[in-house]
C-alpha cells in the first residue's frame, strides 16, 4: 500500500485527508507532521471526535524529514511551505500534492499575478520556478491525463474549483461574451481554517452574511487563467465577491454571464450533460443545487438557467469546500496519480438532513 | 392620536407593525383583525414574548368592519385582500397602507405583468383598477412627496426595496448599460412568514442555501418598473436570483452592472452620498455592508465597488426584511402621510452581536 | 444477501436506513414502501441529494405486501403501524424491526403506561399483545443476546437510548439513590421528522431553546422500565425535560443523580470503563462529550463527574439522534440478528467541523 | 443629566451599556475608555452598526482619569480592574457599578471562595476589602433598597442572576431540601465576549453543544451565597453545568430541586406570582419559557413544574445574557441608584422572530 505523509496534519485540511485515508483501501498514513505541537500529542487530543478512530502521535517538522517513508506527501499547509521541500522531493521522485497556491500555476508570470492578490504572500518570486511546469493543476475532471502523469499536483482553491467546473463547458464552447463572468460566492466558515479570528468569531458570524475582499480574492486568478485557456486563450475576467455565511461547510457559487449566442435552457443543460457525461462527481441537475445537498460528499452539483431573451445565463454550483473544495479533490487526484478508480474512498454521500 | 387598525395582525408583518406602534408616541392601535382566530384569543397567546407588553384581543374579520374606528388601516395581508376593501375605504377617505402587491403599480398593465410572475394570484385583473393611480409606491426615500399626499400606499416588496435603493442613483444618472442588472439576493426565512412549509422546515434550511424561483420572482417586476422610470423610461431588466439562507432576518443584495461610462470607486460613492445625503435611514459605507449590521433597525446600508477597468460596478445593500423590508418602511410611510418626522418610532438600532 | 424491505421510506428514519444499507456489504434493499406517494416517484425526487446514488422508485402500501421478497422488514413508521403487520410477519417467520414504541415493551401493562404519556396514541390496548414477549428491546449494548435470538426488535426511542446508556452502569450497581434521575435532554430538530410544524419552523427555532413536554415525554417510560430492571427491579423515576435546540442533529443528555454511596471521579469512570469495555460504539471520555463529536456516527460518547462531597454524580451522553438514536442502532441490531460483526456498515465517523 | 463614564467600552458589555444610554432620557455618556485602542479610533470603527448612531472617539486608560467628568463610572472590565480605582472613586463619592466579581461579595471570605473557582484570578486577597461591605449586590428585584443607597454596585454574573431569580422564592420559603439545586445552564456565545477563542470559533461551535467547567464555574459561588442567605443562612449547594450553544444571545437555566414539602403546580406558580408580583421585568408564565422570548429585552421569564408525586420541582428561567444578564441589569440598578423609574430606557422588547 502506498504510504502517505501528511504535512500540516492538525488543520482542517489535514484532518479531512486523514479521515479519507483511514477509510481508503489502498493508501495508508505513514506520518502526521505539524508545527508547534507538544511532544507526544495525539491527533485525537486535538480532535476528540477521533478518539478510538485514530490516536496516532503527531511529529513536529523538526523531528522528521519530509518525504521519508512516504510514497506521496500531502502538504495541507499555507502558501510558501511546499516550495521549500519541492526540489528535494522532486529529485527523489517522491510525489506530492499541495493545498496552497504554490503549484497551481504553470509559469512565474501567472504565479506573480496570484501573489499580488494574495493577502499574505510577500515574495512574488517562486522558489522553484522550473518545477512549475512539472506540476499539474488538480481539477480532476479537466486535467485527468496531466494529473496521472505528474509528480506534483497543485490542488485547486476551494472557490476556484466551483467556478471553474461551473463555467468550463461554456468557455470551452466560447459562449461567454468578452470572457467576463460575475460571480457571487457563498461560503461556510471552515475554509478559513481552525485558527480563531474576528471574522470567524461565533458571535459575529452567526446569522450574518459578510461580503469580503470584493473583486480582490486570490482564488480569482487561477479561475481566470484556467477558464481563459479553455476559451480563446486570453485570460478571462471574473468579478468575484465572496460572502462569508453563518454555516460551517459548503460553497455555493451563483454566476452570471452574457452569452455570445442565444441559448435555451435545454441547450444549456445538454452542454453541461455532454461535457460531464461520465464524470461521477459532477451532477447536472434540473433544479438549482442547494448547499446542503453536497455537504460531506465529493460532489459538485450544477444547474443553469437562461434569461427570457436567451442572451444571459446563470450557473449555480454547490460543493463541500472541505471535500471537492479541498481534501476530496486531493484524494481524487491521488487516485488518478496511482491508477486507482477515481471514486475510491470517496463514496461517502451528502449528510442530509 | 391617529388610530391604526391592523388587518392581518397575527402574521410576522402584523406583529412587526404592532410592536412599532406600541412604541410610537403619536399612533395608537384601535384594533387587531385576523382570520381564523378563536374567540377571545389574545395576541400574546400567539406570541408569548408579548405577554405583559400587549395582551389585546384579536377580532376576526367577521366581527368588525374594516375601517371602523380607524384613521389608517394597515393591511398586512396576502395579495388580493386590500383590493376588496379599497373602494369603501377610499370613498370614506380612510387612508390605508398595504403590504402586498395590490397597490404597488400605477396601471393595470403593470399589475398584470406582476401577477404573471406571482406564484398564487389567479386573476390578473385588478378589482379597483381606477384606484391604482391614486396610490403611491412606498419607497420613502424616492417618493416622499407622493406618499405625503396619498391616501393609499403600496408598501414595497422586501427584495425590491433593497434592489431599488441600491441601484436608483445609478439609473437616475443613466449609468447602467442596457438598463440590465444581475442581482443575487440572500434572504433570511422570516420573509416567508409564520406558516410552516417544507422550504422553511428547520431540518431542511439550517446550514443550507437554497436558490429558488431563479429569474422568476415577482418582486423583480416592481424593481424593473421603478428603476426603469428613474432611468430612460423603459422598463429595466433585473436577473434576480433569490437565495434562502439558514438565518431568520435580513436581506443582502449583491448587484452587478455594466457601466455606460467608466467610474472610479470615489465617483461611485460620491454619487450615492449625494443621492442619499439627507436620508437618515440610508447609510453609505466605505466597506461592504454585512447582514447583521442592519438587523432589527430600519437602515438600508449600501456600498459599491468598481472593477479594475472601471467598466463594471458591484453594489451591495443590507436591510432587515421585516423592518426596512416591511413594517419599518410602512411606519416610515405613515409618518410621512401624517406629517411626523420620518424617523419617529424607528429609533431602534441594529441588534449586535 | 438478505433483503430489506423498508416501510416508511420517505421519512428521515427511512432515509437514514436506506443510506446505511446502500453502503452495507451484506444487506440489499428489496423495496421502498410509503404512504401517500405519487406513482413513479423516485426516492431521489424527494431527496435530491440522492440523485445518482439511489434512484429507486417508491411503492405505496397499496401496491405491495409487507413482507414480500424480504428477509427483514424495517418499519420506520409511527406508533401503531407495525402492530397491524406483526402477526402475519411473525407467522411467516419474517423478521422485523420497528422504530416506534410498538415493540419496546414486554407486557401490555408496560405498553399501556407508555401510551398514556404518548401525545397521539388513542388505544392503550396492544393489537398483538402476545407478541410483545417475543420482541427484544433494541439497546444493542445491553441486550445483545436477546436481540440475536429475536424475530422482532423494538428499536429504542432517541432520547431513551442516551439516558439508558448513560445510567445503566450505575443502576446495575444500585448506586442511584431512590432510583431517581433528573435529566435535561437537548435535541436537534430532526427527531421531529420531515413534516413542517410550528415548533420546527425555522424562524421560530433558529437561535432558540424550547423546553417542551416537561416531565411528560413518552420516551421516559421505556427508560424508567429499562433502568429499573437493571437496578432493584422496581421502575425507576426519570424527571426528564426535553429542550428543542436550533440545530439539526444530535441529542445531549445531562443527568443528575444522588448516589447511595460516595464515589470519586476515578471510581465513576472506571465503572463506565468496565461496563462498556468491549463495546465499540460507546466511548467513555475524560472530558464532557460535545454534541458535534458524535454527529453522523453511531457513537454514544459518555463522561461523568462527581460533586465535591462525592454524594452526587452528573453524567453526560452525546449521540446522533438519527444514528445511535435511530437508524444506526437499528442496523447494529440487524447486524446482531444476522450474525454479522456489529460495526459492519457503521464505520462512518463524526463529521467535524 | 448625570454623566456616565464607560470603562471597557469596546467589549460587548460596554457596547450594551452604550446603546442603552444613547436611548435613555436621563443619562448621557461623558467618556468611552478602553485599553489598547489606537488614537482617534471611533466606537463606530469597531462596531460599524453604530455608524451614524454613535461616532464618539475612544480614549485610552492613559489619557483620562477614571472618574473625571462622571457622576457614575461603569466598569465593563475583567476581574481585578475596578478594585484598582475603587478607593479613589469612593473617597470622591463618585458612584460606580462593576460588571466583574470584584464587588459582588460582602466579605473577604466570600470573595476568596469565588477566586478559587475563577479560572484566571491569581490573588485571592481583595485590594479594598473594607469597601466590600459598602457595595450592594445588584440583583435589582431582591436588593432594591440596598442598591438605592449604595455608591458601589457589583453587577451579578450572567448565569447567577437567572439561577437566583428562579430559585429565590423557594429558598425564601425554605422549600429546597438540603438547600441543594442541580442546574443545567444553556448559554449563547456572547457571554464569552468579543475576543476570538477556540471555544467560540464558528466552525467549532456552530451546531454544537459544549458542556464546560462542569460543577466548577465561578458564578456558582455568588448564587450559592445569595440563595443560602435567602434560606436558612448557610450556603446553598448548586451543581451547575454550563453548556455552550451555537447561538449568540440568551441563557436558559433548567433547575431541579427536591422539595421539603409536597407542592402542586398551582402552589408553585402562586409562590412565584406573589414573590414577583410588582416586578415588571420578571414574567411568571404558565408555559416553559423559551430562549428567544427574552432576547434583546430585560425580562427574566420563569415557569415551574412539579413531579407527579409532588416532591420535586423543575424551574426554568430565560434571560438575554447581555441584558438582564449584564447591561440591562446594570442600567436597572443605575435607575434605582439615581431615583428613576426602574424600567426607564429598558422598554425595548424581545426581538421575535
Amino acid at each position: 500500500m502506498p504510504k502517505v505523509q501528511l504535512v500540516g496534519a492538525t488543520g482542517y485540511g489535514g484532518l479531512g485527508m486523514l479521515e479519507l485515508i483511514l477509510a481508503h483501501p489502498h493508501f495508508e498514513i505513514s506520518g502526521l507532521v505539524a508545527r508547534d505541537v507538544r511532544p507526544g500529542r495525539k491527533i485525537s487530543d486535538i480532535y476528540p471526535h477521533l478518539v478510538g478512530r485514530c490516536d496516532l502521535e503527531i511529529t513536529t517538522v523538526d523531528e522528521v524529514n519530509i518525504g521519508d517513508d512516504a510514497d506521496i506527501v500531502v502538504f495541507s499547509t499555507p502558501d510558501g511551505v511546499s516550495q521549500q521541500y519541492a526540489r528535494n522531493l522532486y529529485d527523489k521522485k517522491i510525489r506530492f500534492i499541495d493545498y496552497s497556491g504554490d503549484f497551481r500555476f504553470e509559469s512565474q508570470v501567472d504565479y506573480a499575478s496570484y501573489t499580488q492578490k494574495h493577502p499574505s504572500i510577500r515574495d512574488s518570486i517562486h522558489q522553484t520556478e522550473d518545477l512549475l511546469s512539472a506540476a499539474a493543476y488538480g481539477v480532476s475532471e479537466l486535467n485527468q491525463s496531466a494529473i496521472s502523469n505528474a509528480n506534483i499536483v497543485g490542488n485547486p482553491g476551494c472557490f476556484a474549483i466551483g467556478i471553474i467546473l461551473g463555467l468550463a463547458p461554456l468557455f470551452k464552447q466560447n459562449l461567454v461574451a468578452e470572457q467576463i463572468a460575475s460571480v457571487d460566492g457563498l461560503t461556510g466558515s471552515s475554509g478559513a481554517g481552525k485558527k480563531p479570528a474576528p471574522l470567524q468569531h461565533f458571535s459575529h458570524l452567526n446569522d450574518n452574511v459578510v461580503p469580503y475582499r470584493v473583486m480582490s480574492h486570490q482564488h480569482t486568478v487561477e479561475a481566470e487563467i484556467a477558464l481563459g485557456r479553455l476559451g480563446n486563450g486570453s485570460r478571462a475576467t471574473v468579478d468575484f465577491i465572496p460572502h462569508l455565511l453563518g454555516t460551517t461547510r459548503g460553497i455555493l457559487n451563483t454566476m452570471h454571464i452574457n452569452l455570445d449566442k442565444t441559448l435555451t435552457r435545454e441547450n444549456l443543460l445538454s452542454i453541461f450533460g455532454e461535457f460531464y457525461g461520465n464524470k461521477e462527481f459532477v451532477r447536472v441537475l434540473e433544479t438549482a443545487p442547494t448547499l446542503k445537498d453536497t455537504v460531506s460528499s465529493n460532489y459538485c452539483d450544477i444547474s443553469g438557467f437562461i434569461s427570457d431573451d436567451g442572451r444571459r445565463a446563470v450557473i449555480v454550483t454547490s460543493i463541500d469546500n472541505l471535500m471537492k473544495g479541498q481534501s476530496g479533490s486531493a484524494l481524487q487526484n491521488m487516485n488518478i496519480m496511482f491508477g486507482y478508480k477515481e471514486t475510491t474512498g470517496l463514496e461517502r454521500g451528502p449528510l442530509y438532513p
